[in-house]
């Protein structure tokens, strides 16, 4: 059951409640056990990773099955039927062609005083992909994470992704993996594929920028090998905020509510409307619509625990409240979107007007799913190409440039008392 | 005393060593008090702080000396040279030219199917810069901190530095601080004063980004609160590696190796050359600089430790290691620099021919000097604007643009098992 808060210290104390559900004391206690996994990785190679593929995968590997080979590959495409095949492609194209556009370029500039800046952009070596399997095995999170490497340029992208039931994988993410130019598939999940990725075995090579989705125990993973390699983020549960006023559809609104929820039970689901009435009527669609729900135990449990109707004065006391959550996803389903966006400071993704459910970014307007959660759109953004790419600095001075700045240059080395500094331009300008 | 190397094998595993030095298991044990105190600051605020700075730092303040008076800050400019202030003034201007070229811009398109998509970047609310004391207080550092946080549009910039004797802060650092734009400064270092940016206390505003450098108790700090808060990176000791031929001149050589080891005892300093006479002079001309060098013993002991020379078959196997180690600095004293650039695929910032020494590129070039270390140039950058941006994506459709992709998100829904996502097209479609 959706709840109704109509208060509005009430309504900021239950955003930040639930801002913060993922922060946890346990968490302290699981990282002693991920970094010894980790530790493990490092010093046995592949067989720590086959032990743990045994003990948390329930799958007794040998070696030569961790690569996932090129017949199994094949079969995939025999098991996604031709329409799910056609969305994927449909989905690939939309989401390269977003992720091409803006894509960092090198540049140089020639100065008139004989000084040369610039930036170069490369792509990283080799990137690695985390899929995760069971519950959330989804073919979308494969291409929202591959194209961007792809067309980041990355030559050669690893995934790891643990085994179900008889070392099966998923075909819609095999399919997937090939149509989004994936280069090798590895059998292993959890902390133990992190550790693999970012220190390399004897058959998974190391990557230097991990990204994808994860447990609490692959996110820690991430966090711990952070430094060593790059990753996108630490992704926590989803969370949709929905600002909707009296013209919006009170089904529709709840089915995209409920569309969040569905994911996890720590999913969380907000609306926020200057409409009492309309928070009355999605509160009753949800229930509804949960009636029949295939996943309707853990789909009720996100809503009874982080589900919330907030009724406020205005869009402009939404946007605020909104702004102070700062949401992964959030849905404008008001008569003038545009109008409201100068005030929407922090949000991963922002969804305009009443034909726009997160679904469509989900699978396939284009932007990247990846988003920032739990308060991390204050400063963090979608997943893109420019994780999988780095720039180096480029400086040319001419003799004559350096000379006429190396004082300036020698006062400021001898202001932080650094000797060589200073003589590294003296000695030079003697030269001349 | 600078080692030459002649043989491939000792170098990579030389190379190696140098670029794992700050690897080390006592790390972990630091990281519980690290913990420690940042548990102290969440829960005690202010209080904490003054017993830290106390602890840590010697110095007894009172809470309302937290923060850095007015009258202390003018008071800095007195306390400068004319000389100093106008390099600062220089190295401000051009360091901000630099960072405002390709500043990341909002965009929107609207596709001629009824569909707009778009980005829009807005700066982060406030955010938090980490300026050392001692041996490191730099004036250069809060420029090429604050500079790309004012650019980026930052309303407020909030700096922390750790008091000295007497409770005085280094008047370079206040006077660069306010040239460059940071609004507020307080007086409190370590882990302490990244735990007061990440959560706030009483005095202190929690920001949303940290940036800046800091000894193995800070940077311990800023991966804990990292996911609480962005970061820049996680920086160690300093590195150049010197790629130089025969027409390079060793005296000017062997001042860049030197303005690297005088930042401190872990400082990397790696000539390669395919001249083993230049290798020979340079190592000379390293002693020969040695003799008088003000910070002797500690210069010495980074060049004893992490300074090597190794001499190759050619510049093409030089680019080879550079690129295996991936170094923060790398300068380029060839007779055709730009000719080995598209061999160089890992670097932070390269300095190209004899006139650009890496003191250049540290106070005034422009390109910002906080850079990867310890191999992080595989995959990250220097400090940049963007640091200080995030981008919301921006989707929306029309009815009828949604009616003709619903069918493949209905189909990618059903296939990754989430009804509610489907139901949010279906039911728009049928209203159709």
């Amino acid at each position: 059951m959706l709840r109704i808060i109509t208060e509005r210290t009430e309504a900021r104390a239950e955003l930040r409640r639930i801002c913060d559900r993922t922060h946890d004391e346990r968490v302290v206690h699981k990282e002693a056990t991920v970094r010894e996994v980790i530790q493990a990785v490092q010093r046995q190679g592949d067989r720590a990773l086959l032990h743990y593929t045994s003990e948390f995968d329930g799958q007794t590997l040998k070696p030569e099955e961790l690569r996932v080979s090129g017949s199994e590959l094949d079969a995939a495409y025999q098991q996604v039927s031709k329409e799910l095949l056609d969305a994927i492609r449909l989905a690939k194209v939309q989401v390269e062609a977003f992720h091409r556009q803006r894509v960092p370029k090198s540049w140089v500039q020639f100065g008139e005083n004989e000084v040369v800046l610039g930036k170069r952009y490369t792509p990283v070596d080799r990137a690695g992909l985390y899929v995760p399997g069971g519950r959330a095995a989804y073919p979308s999170t494969v291409l929202m994470n591959a194209i961007p490497a792809k067309v980041a340029g990355v030559p050669r992208i690893v995934m790891c992704t643990p085994p179900g039931p008889d070392k099966t994988l998923n075909p819609a993410v095999l399919v997937a993996a090939q149509e989004a130019g994936v280069t090798e598939i590895y059998r292993v999940g959890g902390a133990q594929a992190i550790a693999a990725l970012a220190y390399g075995t004897p058959t998974i090579p190391n990557v230097h920028v991990i990204t994808g989705p994860g447990n609490i125990y692959v996110t820690l993973a991430k966090k711990l090998v952070y430094g060593t390699v790059g990753i996108d983020s630490l992704a926590g549960p989803s969370e949709v905020l929905v600002i909707a006023d009296s013209q919006a559809n009170p089904v529709h609104v709840a089915a995209d509510l409920l569309a969040q929820a569905e994911h996890d039970p720590l999913a969380a689901a907000i609306l926020i409307t200057p409409d009492g009435n309309l928070a009355k009527q999605v509160v009753a669609e949800v229930e509804n619509q949960l009636a029949e729900h295939p996943r309707r135990t853990l789909t009720e449990k996100a809503i009874a625990h982080y589900g919330v109707a907030i009724v406020v004065e205005s869009l402009e006391v939404a946007a605020e409240l909104s702004n102070e959550f700062a949401p992964e996803h959030l849905e404008l389903e008001i008569a003038e979107p545009w109008d409201l966006l100068p005030q929407i400071r922090h949000a991963g993704a922002i969804f305009l007007g009443n034909s726009t459910p997160e679904a469509v970014g989900d699978y396939l307007a284009g932007p990247n799913h990846t988003l920032p959660t739990s308060g991390a759109a204050r400063y963090a953004s979608a997943l893109s190409v420019e994780v999988f790419m780095k720039h180096s600095s480029l400086i040319q001075y001419s003799p004559k440039a350096l000379q006429k700045v190396a004082g300036a240059i020698e006062v400021l080395a001898q202001a932080e008392g650094l000797p060589s500094h200073a003589e590294s331009v003296r000695l030079r300008r003697e030269n001349l």
